[in-house]
């Protein structure tokens, strides 16, 4: 399993995910799941995975190998789409021939191998733009109502991003809003693991605006999270039925 | 879907759950989910019940025609078994039965017919106990380091579940958690409804200590959770990464 989250805010995009991959409860790795491709002042896309490996690494690799290719143009490479949907589009394209060969090679395992993507990003004079995609290649976008997507183990950290997000939320609150829904998750889906991986887009920015890999034991991480721990049971002390 | 959790603490046992069926999104009903059977002063036993409507009415009903039967013994009626261990013996057995029996029947349907339960009670002279009892009628109880245990959709509410509650926490701050593990829940799933079904058994009463139904606009019940989200937002605020 897998936790990933992205925020559309006024202020720009927020994204973090775990590091943690396991076939099965005995076979634990990590693996980067956050991946950037960036011309800085011309365009910044970064993507989130949730999956099957094999399927994962494979669509990386082709949309790296499409991006090399000197033949690339705007319908083959993210980098050189004419808008965020058309690079959404080439990656849910990839996703879906990649998951579909898997699918096909694996089809005698009676297991299933799939994977799905958040895609944020900003071309020049464009807008920002979150995307969540799906196995098949389809895709859905963050909206003013809806500013977060996630993918993989969603259900734990959902809460508290109802309760306190929303496309006004500040870059530095939406960092604690991630965080803290990540915190949620760790502590009860042990295929949910540290380190954790951060970025901020800001808007316009067309760069990766901060980056940060958070490793477990990270002081501050453990202190937000001891924190938080302790004002929602003070909190629950105060609440009256 | 459903949720229906329980607490079995030092002061007693408290269990809430929804009342939503659901075939579909377009065919949703009201259901009661927890059933009671009364000695007082002898035994008092709460069945709450996840999955399949067929399976648990025809389960239910088989417990009570049990009860009813004029040669029901200790290993036929969960009214004069020796233990709560062999109250959950019964159900599990008579669930088993049932959901087999039903996929049997539904076998060409491609769709599964099953269920599990939450059992709770305490007989005179005898421990107070909470099992979660599995389709296939094997059950575990909740232990001092698992005081709780839930059925249905259960992630959205847990991680409050497991930052408060402890075998020390009381029968009023416990009605607050389940209630409050309940409206995270609400939120995010809609085959999770209103009206809601509270029961406390306190630790050696052998009776349905206090019983509520709690409408859709419960007055302290929506005053609660708008405190809560307050509370969680201002918390929010106060919390530094």
């Amino acid at each position: 399993m897998t936790y990933c989250v992205g925020l559309k805010l006024n202020a720009g995009l927020v994204l973090l995910s775990d590091t943690r991959t396991n076939a099965g409860l005995d076979n634990i790795s990590t693996y980067r799941k956050m991946f950037f491709f960036e011309e800085p002042g011309e365009r910044v896309i970064a993507i989130m995975t949730a999956g099957s490996l094999s399927v994962t690494q494979t669509t990386l690799g082709r949309l790296q190998e499409a991006i090399e290719n000197p033949d690339a143009d705007e319908t083959t490479s993210i980098m050189k789409a004419g808008s965020m949907l058309q690079v959404a589009s080439i990656i849910g394209e990839t996703l879906h021939r990649t998951t579909s060969e898997i699918a096909e090679q694996t089809r005698d395992l009676n297991q299933q191998a799939s994977a799905s993507m958040i895609v944020a990003g900003q071309r020049r004079d464009g807008e920002m733009r979150l995307f969540l995609i799906y196995p098949q290649g389809n895709f859905i976008m963050a909206t003013e109502d809806t500013p977060f997507l996630q993918i993989g183990e969603h259900k734990y950290g959902k809460p508290i991003l109802d309760r306190v997000v929303t496309p006004e939320t500040s870059l530095a609150d939406a960092q604690k809003a991630v965080l803290l829904s990540m915190d949620s998750t760790l502590r009860s889906n042990l295929s949910v693991g540290m380190p954790l991986d951060l970025a901020v887009i800001a808007r316009d920015d067309l760069r990766i605006s901060q980056r940060r890999r958070i490793l477990d034991g990270d002081p501050a991480f453990a202190a937000m999270s001891a924190a938080w721990s302790a004002a929602l049971r003070e909190s629950f002390g105060n609440v009256s039925l």
